[in-house]
């Protein structure tokens, strides 16, 4: 890959102001091929959770990208973050960036919760809405492994990368089979959940729950708890940022007019058509994520698994995985390198509305697929 | 006053773990001398709001120590921050610290809208409750200048400091009565709220109106809002603090024993007694701060009016007046020092919970007092 290439690329599907979602997007519309395929699906008869209970048909939506050579050795996954579906990280993936079809076959698999992939709304009958069971980062890295396996008869994975609970992902990867992994980019997020990142999701579920249309999550329309959701986008966009973002007013390099266009036109159009169940259900699999979970509660031991070539990326000024929990994590990877993206974008910065942070993200995951494994 | 003197001071007065504030502070009892006291109070006839309403019989509650000399040049005024009452800073003073009470006269005031002065819950008739006029800073700091010059006849202050909405008011102070403030302390606050501070505001005043219970501000007891205050008490504990308190633990170091120790018996012991009413009169006050409301919108030239010697000290790791912003701000004032304070405990150092952040502000404080102005 060029850099002059990547720096050509415009990532254009970045979230924007105006964006089709909330015309569309409200309520039921919001979770369908038309906005976030085309999809393929994934079915496991019963699948038993880490906490106990099965799931009866629990179906995994994924996309894919280029073709699976025979040898089978040129696949990546790319799981997504909170909120988000296989759509959103689809801005990574193109000719001439580090994600190129042409070269890789790309795996983009929708988490558990997410909406497409079986969710509390979508799901009928004794788990619907409220009812449906707490879901941990290892529910979706072994239903996964099942996918890469079991459809795809792959055994190794040149790189598994994502942001935020994508990273979560990467590193349950990296720890739970450290023999498919070659290479891992976990970026802005973290192998155990800080504490901080914890309080966030506490209050990102309060903010859903103390709606007063909440029902303990049997309500009837997603539209009802708008005041829920708006609230819960706002605290994101307080802590999904950085004090610079505002005090420079960055994001008027984005294309946004105004404080209140940025706030409504970004942070509410984002969360607004979701369905507070199903965030609840990914805000409590990330509050809860520890690859500490294998070895007994013994982070160190955990990492030390790991057989990945792996680049720890966080953002330099992010508030929800702040860079020094990212670092020590990296310094008990026995194979990592430490390479900060500065923005001032904070935990945002993958989105890349400063084109120099998707560029720089993009030439290090170049930099990594050219590592000798 | 001896550095060595500061170093033995216990600040004993801080928020503690168990504190009596849980078991006799729920509702209407909360609000008392018994807590808070005792006090004297200072009544305005008819008082006009800068956003135009006229408070009748409006009463700002104040507490002084030490006593104003005969050529009434020895006076400090402390104003306080928000949820906060007089009661809060009188850990700042006394013997063998700055504030020094048998060299100065110290006055203490209560915001209005802190439930002290006259408050949303407290005032009968047409503005109780939900009618409750907006509060501006400057509304504040008119009325303080009235006790001040009405009351004890000062026409010189030798200090003006305060933290956080008390840094608000500071510096209100020092722009509006420029000739009589001979020294400023802002710590921990801005003379022009962040926009990150506000959108702070937004989602605290958020937590309060998304309880089932708000009913606009009609609730009848403060108690039924408890989820949008322990929601409220959350959002505090993520963004009052740092990310190094939460990944160093450091809050084991100033007495809890677990997170929920922290969490129930410091942050929810704290908010829980509150009235929601008065926490959003004095949210909407701090969010509007702007001492460029005295110029026209011009930041610069309202700071350019500042004659105090002004030691700005903000926190070094606080989230909600980030140091940049306060360091901006300090570069705009003729006579000003910048005095970060090292703490992991981000925006609420000031209560020394780590004795040795309160040190150091007790010492700043000393040099200032001596600096000859």
């Amino acid at each position: 890959m060029s850099n002059d290439d990547a720096r050509d690329h415009e990532p254009a599907d970045a979230p924007s102001p105006g964006a089709s979602q909330t015309i569309s997007g409200i309520g039921s519309d919001y979770y369908t091929e038309e906005i976030h395929g085309p999809l393929e699906y994934f079915t496991i008869d019963a699948f038993e959770l880490a906490e106990g209970e099965t799931i009866r048909e629990l179906e995994i939506a994924y996309a894919t990208f280029g073709e699976l050579n025979d040898a089978k050795d040129n696949a990546i996954l790319f799981p997504h973050m909170y909120s988000g579906t296989s759509k959103d990280m689809e801005m990574y993936v193109g000719e001439g960036l580090a994600l190129d079809p042409s070269e890789y076959f790309i795996i983009l698999p929708n988490q558990i919760g997410n909406g497409l992939s079986t969710s509390p709304h979508n799901v009928g009958g004794p788990m619907g809405q409220g009812d449906f069971p707490d879901i941990r980062i290892s529910d979706d890295i072994r239903a996964q492994h099942r996918l890469v396996t079991e459809k795809f008869r792959i055994e190794e994975l040149q790189l598994v990368l994502g942001w935020s609970m994508g990273a979560q992902q990467t590193y349950e990867w990296a720890v739970r089979y450290p023999e498919m992994v070659r290479r891992a980019a976990p970026i802005g997020g973290t192998a155990r959940n800080p504490v901080l990142s914890g309080l966030l999701v506490d209050a990102l579920i309060m903010a859903l729950e103390t709606d007063p249309n909440w029902d303990d999550g049997y309500y009837e329309n997603q539209r009802d708890l708008r005041r829920g959701l708006r609230h819960h986008a706002r605290i994101w966009a307080l802590m999904g940022t950085s004090a610079e973002l505002w005090r420079e007013e960055s994001w008027r390099d984005a294309g946004f007019s105004s404080l209140d266009d940025f706030l409504f036109n970004l942070w509410d159009n984002w969360f607004l058509p979701m369905d507070p169940n199903d965030l609840r259900c990914m805000a409590w699999k990330w509050k809860h994520a520890d690859v500490g979970r294998i070895t007994d509660g013994d982070l160190a031991a955990a990492l030390d698994r790991i057989e990945a070539k792996t680049y720890v990326m966080p953002f330099e000024k992010d508030y929800v995985f702040p860079v020094a929990d990212c670092q020590r994590e990296a310094e008990m990877i026995s194979d990592s390198e430490f390479h900060p993206i500065p923005s001032p974008w904070g935990h945002f910065g993958m989105f890349g509305f400063d084109p120099s942070d998707f560029e720089f993200i993009d030439e290090r995951l170049g930099e990594l697929l050219a590592e000798p494994v």
